[in-house]
């Protein structure tokens, strides 16, 4: 049981080695919407999304002799750069599998925030055998992505950020991919809000999260063909439990609503999200459309998760 | 001759009608110059540049009369849409005259503020006469985007908000189009700082202002074939003496650097800003390479104009 004492001695912890990052609205978006909305703004966070946050946590809980040994990760995105970046600030090795397929600018990331890269085939298999291989080798501390208690309460602090700011939320929104960020959102909110439902937003092309909630088990994706990147991976044992109890419900949005959420956001707001946090909103924008009433002057949150896009690869 | 006291009733007047938008840095940036930069985003403006402060300045300074009539400009790009939404705040007309070639995306904007749209044919003649007949035929008054003493003193107040929050600058850094913004804020750094150097960033592509200033008179551009496409006008009368007393040199930018300097905020700072405000970056970033000393531990601040985008036409 993950008591609220744990979940504040977490952001105590973490604190000085992240960023409170800024909540922002757009009078336009609001008015799309017909309700109030505070995008949590991850993008700034360091290293370009939320992942520093429960990368940090874990760091920090391991004793001086895993620290030591330092940590090992697999992850194609934004956890390798930011289990690198928050190694580094602590002073710890981290050692970071990715598939051989990974984007350059990706591996980039890593080696700048003083990464070890290890390359592996892009096969789920693949890459935590990889993992253990190191963690054999080196001693170092096995950190999953998002199937982690103390990475799930990390992760979970951006909530805590935007429920202190605005304690009377009705709402938040946010991306589910392997599930820690939503798992850890659900659980402040659940600890420091009496009123605040959580919603997750997840592609239909990637659906997991939508059929496990329907099934009761844990599912696998039957597709991740999904401009959100960061969207294709599966829930844990260790999250899935906590989503089942305290998430509200799971909106599936289309490529086409993810591109569109993108592209306002873009537009309106002049910052850059990456495509799995347009899937938070293009989540809201439809669940409004379909259920005008629930939204009438409520406010709603929206976990704005990274802005982590390959500007060569742009939907636009 | 303009006073401080003018420009400090200027920031007052215009307070109620826009944003003092926030000032950001990037650590990242701040190593590759080797200096401390502080970027004013006026990207976060309303209608998304710099540009409201002075449309709402001049608009203010009208008689009750002239405010009935209402206000009549002729531009393609950012003005048009900040003197709509300044009139519409107001609650005055805009007459808008657009070249027939503007992009789809600029007239919805004008159009969104409540302007109304003229369209005449894409030369500086067939503009200003269109502005002509409008004003003789409905008594609007005329507003120069650039070239008009409120506006001047309406632009400049970014840099007075700039200022405010590091008094202690020791540059500051614009974009150069028709010379608004930069005569403002020299005009403001004059008063407002005793040790604030202006310096101009121009794309080689319309360089207009550089040989105006080693010439002593106002030139015309020879080439405007640049992406920056907010830059391409030329000084006025008004505030080339200005640019001329008060702006130490301009630097000029090629294409290239204009692009990677975009490219580096959108990547680090997650933030959209707009090709012309790359030119401001751009610029810095070539001087610091050629003057490293000068940049050494030095306080720099770079006026980001706008994030008016057409993401249909990105460079990368």
């Amino acid at each position: 049981m993950i008591s609220k004492e744990v979940l504040l001695n977490c952001c105590q912890r973490i604190q000085p080695f992240i960023h409170n990052t800024p909540i922002l609205s757009s009078k336009s978006i609001d008015q799309k919407i017909g309700a109030s909305i505070f995008f949590k703004c991850e993008n700034f966070q360091r290293a370009g999304s939320y992942k520093i946050r429960g990368a940090t946590n874990a760091i920090l809980q391991l004793s001086q002799e895993q620290k030591y040994n330092g940590v090992v990760t697999h992850s194609s995105g934004n956890f390798a750069q930011a289990l690198s970046l928050a190694a580094q600030s602590i002073g710890i090795p981290a050692h970071i599998v990715m598939p051989s397929s990974a984007p350059h600018i990706k591996k980039e990331g890593v080696l700048s925030y003083g990464g070890k890269i290890y390359e592996c085939a892009p096969t789920v298999e693949a890459r935590q055998k990889k993992a253990n291989e190191i963690a054999a080798k080196t001693g170092a501390t096995f950190i999953h992505p998002s199937n982690e208690t103390e990475v799930i309460i990390g992760q979970g602090t951006a909530a805590y950020e935007l429920l202190q700011v605005h304690p009377d939320l009705d709402i938040v929104f946010c991306p589910i991919g392997g599930g820690g960020l939503i798992a850890g959102t659900a659980l402040y909110a659940n600890y420091f809000s009496n009123t605040c439902m959580v919603i997750g937003g997840e592609p239909f092309e990637a659906d997991d999260a939508y059929r496990s909630l329907k099934s009761g088990s844990i599912e696998s994706n039957t597709t991740v063909n999904t401009i959100a990147d960061g969207l294709k991976t599966t829930l844990g044992d260790k999250n899935f439990p906590i989503i089942k109890k305290h998430v509200s419900k799971i909106v599936r949005v289309t490529e086409g609503e993810i591109i569109d959420a993108m592209r306002l956001v873009w537009e309106r707001m002049k910052i850059i999200i990456e495509p799995s946090s347009a899937v938070a909103l293009a989540a809201l924008i439809r669940d409004a459309q379909e259920n005008k009433d629930m939204y009438k002057n409520r406010k709603v949150g929206v976990i704005i998760s990274g802005g982590n896009v390959d500007l060569d690869n742009l939907p636009f």
